[in-house]
């Protein structure tokens, strides 16, 4: 989680909205290995799909099948409906949340198809976002489709 | 759909996955306006999350929540968990579907959520992806997160 907490903070410092990730894979001998970390870049590259989860995906770049399913995600905010389906997609696992309590993704989803959902309801993660919303409310509702 | 067919075709002459999309609006006076049209770009791009209608939202830009909301995606193939998701984020009401025999995405989903989904069951989307599957069967497996 430290590595996706680094990227929400590079994101703000960046103008952008602080949200970071990161994956991680089991290797054979057990060991972790950071595949990528990445943050939201809806301001930074103006995009609409760049969300924190989906940014490290893309910077991981293609990888085989077996690799996603032997990972975990970690992701500072509750991941939203596009970044859940992603999860779903490349049936990654295990995702670790820096924190739900600003938003609520699609967590109840992903546990009903068998996705291990952990929340660590991180102070630093919440305060990350709360501040950013107080000062740009219009940028962070339109992050998650609201008008 | 039109647009979107253009587009899988594009794709596939760049040596590419054939799977188009276009997003369309309802303009005040009813008028349809083109948005964005694109296409799969895992091959091209290197990209795990460039299926045709992130493509397509991604090349459209930011835009405000409200357009969203009265807009129609078509895809030329029924759309997978991240793009099932990525439509309900930005609650796009309406989806319209070339075929959905090739694959099956997540239609029931999307229409427990409230969404209309339209198949078409055209067969040069068919063909497309019969002829791409057949050629490059391990490109489609990832394509789909399949090993």
């Amino acid at each position: 989680m430290g590595a996706a907490i680094e990227q929400a903070k590079k994101s703000l410092l960046e103008g952008g909205i602080p949200i970071g990730s990161a994956l991680v894979a089991q290797e054979a001998g057990g060991e972790l290995k950071l595949l990528a970390a990445s943050h939201n870049q809806r301001i930074q590259k103006n995009s609409p799909i760049l969300h924190g989860e989906t940014a490290t995906l893309e910077q991981a770049g293609r990888l085989k099948a077996s690799v996603y399913r032997k990972s975990t995600i970690y992701t500072t905010l509750s991941p939203c409906d596009m970044c859940t389906g992603t999860i779903l997609l490349y049936n990654i696992p295990r995702v670790v949340i820096g924190e739900n309590k600003t938003f609520l993704g699609g967590e109840e989803y992903l546990k009903s198809r068998g996705v291990e959902v952990v929340v660590l309801d991180d102070f630093e993660c919440k305060k990350l976002m709360a501040q950013f919303i107080q000062e740009h409310p219009e940028e962070w509702n339109e992050d998650i489709g609201e008008p």
